[in-house]
């Protein structure tokens, strides 16, 4: 009996312990705000296109769900890995001649989250790193973090249309670096990158064997004049693990279905990384297989005019709102080329009551119900993130509001706070 | 320049290389056996109830998910925990005087596996232990072998109707022990514990002050003349965490909705653990939204007769099956008393052409395309497992073909294998 514990003291594991996610906080520090409620709020700092209803998802997304559900055996159980039509249906998606993939090379995951999770733990063990952009979506570190695997932030160039500084990047790799993550469209910056920049990419990938990450979950969604460049089409040597959901392109984020593409080049992965994420993927299996049992007909029938017109509405959105925030004194907008965000770059020194982005947001939030999200959580201090698929009349009102707070604080010269 | 890798050799994280799942072993194993195409396929090896078509959900389950997916926003997101409206249903579902459970006290998980995975991850540091049970589902192995968390089997008492071993149980109790996982209503076995038997499993965890991990997924699935109590309900001290899903009572195990009802006692668990589950369940988030906003209406409507049907059917399909192994010669089944399965011990000694119950199955697989799971994944060597859902007639047919497979190669007195 000399193993008997005498307390109740229960702690946790203490590597899960360390785990904080800038969002979570965002969310629950958002509640403790006390908001103008003469106002109604305006949600500009959800990331779900579908929240105000103005961007459902096309109707035969639905009639599949409806085929599905009325059809035969809806519930059950699909393998561990996803069913192997929609496996299929997702290889034949993004299949090409550049990228030839087939059912194999694809695994069905919880959201486009669900397939960064798994490529993080199953590429590197604790103490490696893995190379991820800066700005970034704030989960690419948690994901890491929450493995114990270090993260190595590689710049990018606002002066050079944010392209990522492969320079930098480079000097970062070390004996310990076990892969780079790339994010292509990159937000929250809404940059497409070219091509050419892309090919760049991968020659460093190339010249020091580093397998790639790439969350490409804005694929396709670009706006004109701009062109997307899958990962996956551009290289013959360089391994790739592809990430991307149904989520934001057939605007059904709530079905947490995503994947993972593995572009294995010349067997590379089939050695240990492929095994390795199967193994791992089976242990909590794959999303519903309702809607994976729909994805077939979704893929077979929904027209490309759908994602053009979203395509389209989201830039007149952008170009609305980027036209409007122009003409707001000590806020400069960034056109967005892809993506559902628009960053604002806010003159700080101009607003001296605010000591940083995340004061600014707070105090807009409290006083005009309008919600923005802070840069920080993005590593891009000194920026508002908006959302841009709200219906106009939202928009036009959230800027009315955001032009009245600003003109409130605008100092044309600095000044000490009050 | 001198850290650059200069061959592509990717190796895969070693812990997660490391991950053997059984289950997913012998689905890949099953398919090199060649079966006896002349025979339809009899699939005794699955746990999914839905699979014949003849265990349909209710239809109020189907109604709530018509009503969701023709309502209002049904394919955005829901937070990260789960949507609030599902929490409190799953609260308000499971709640009673003695186990008074608000929605904070509910994570939605990725089915009960994901729920298991959360509370194994979080309970537990790498080196620590976690005593589970044997036999057992193989799960429980495979995730916390996947966090590097030694794990320790107590036995249980073929001999003392399945119960479990508590002497042994609390001789494998050390300083590293963490946690006790605990299995209720018990599979494969099938065994209801009796409350009696539960208050003396509490009793061990009080006098050692370790929390408990319960897998309660066949809660209330048990059949005439005996009595589920969730060990929730059971005591005012030990502080438990209760993991269950939608699958099985609701016959949807597609949908991959599960949760954690965290029995919270004196606060033990707020200090840490409360906030590491959910700072590690926000990472990925939760399953499908659409499910989940179709929940209050199925608790809501779905009436206690269908439940009481199930398990009626399931008892009589069990009750005929237990009648037909009795007479088979080297074999004896054991009569569950919930869930969806039935274990059949092989008197080996009968059958000297085959080494083990893996050996019966494939070659009854090969010879009458019959499926059943060998009793050595769940680690009950000697057992077959068959699935106890079947329409009769298929039930009737696989006992012919077992039958007749079992004559073939039944020796009245041992001898040695040709």
């Amino acid at each position: 009996m000399a193993n008997r514990r005498h307390h109740w003291d229960v702690p946790a594991c203490s590597r899960v312990r360390k785990i904080h996610n800038p969002f979570m906080k965002y969310f629950v520090d958002s509640t403790k705000i006390k908001p103008n409620t003469n106002k109604d709020v305006i949600a500009l700092a959800v990331g779900d296109p579908t929240f105000y209803g103005n961007m459902p998802t096309h109707a035969a997304v639905m009639d599949a769900m409806m085929k599905t559900l009325t059809g035969n055996n809806p519930n059950g159980y699909v393998d561990f890995l996803g069913s192997m039509e929609a496996r299929k249906a997702i290889a034949q998606y993004i299949t090409s001649t550049e990228t030839p993939l087939q059912a194999e090379n694809i695994i069905v995951t919880l959201g486009c989250i669900g397939a960064l999770d798994l490529c993080i733990a199953c590429i590197a063990n604790p103490g490696q790193n893995i190379l991820i952009p800066r700005p970034q979506f704030p989960i690419y570190k948690v994901i890491c973090d929450s493995y114990e695997i270090e993260v190595k932030f590689y710049d990018s160039m606002p002066e050079n249309n944010w392209e990522m500084n492969l320079e930098h990047m480079e000097s970062l790799i070390d004996q310990k670096t076990a892969a780079i993550l790339i994010n292509n469209p990159a937000t929250p910056m809404g940059v497409v990158y070219s091509k050419r920049h892309l090919l760049d990419f991968l020659a460093v990938a190339e010249r020091n064997k580093l397998p790639v990450i790439a969350d490409e979950i804005y694929a396709h969604m670009v706006f004109s004049g701009s062109t997307f460049y899958s990962l996956g089409s551009l290289s013959k040597t360089v391994p790739i693990l592809s990430c991307c959901s149904l989520s934001k392109r057939f605007l059904v984020p709530g079905w947490r279905v995503g994947w993972i593409a593995i572009h294995d080049r010349n067997g590379v992965f089939e050695k240990q990384v492929c095994q390795t994420l199967k193994a791992s993927a089976g242990i909590l299996g794959s999303p519903s297989a309702v809607h994976q049992k729909a994805l077939p007909d979704i893929f077979k029938n929904v027209p490309s005019k759908f994602f053009d017109d979203t395509v389209a509405y989201l830039e007149r959105n952008a170009t609305l709102l980027f036209q409007i925030f122009m003409e707001i004194p000590g806020l400069t907008p960034l056109m967005p080329r892809t993506a559902i965000f628009m960053m604002i770059k806010i003159s700080l020194e101009k607003f001296p009551e605010f000591q940083d982005d995340q004061e600014m947001a707070e105090q807009l939030a409290t006083e005009q119900n309008v919600y923005c999200m802070p840069g920080e959580l993005f590593l891009l201090p000194g920026y508002l993130r908006i959302t841009i698929t709200l219906p106009e009349d939202k928009i036009i009102e959230a800027c009315d509001r955001i032009k009245q707070f600003c003109a409130k604080y605008y100092k044309s010269s600095p000044s000490t706070a009050v």
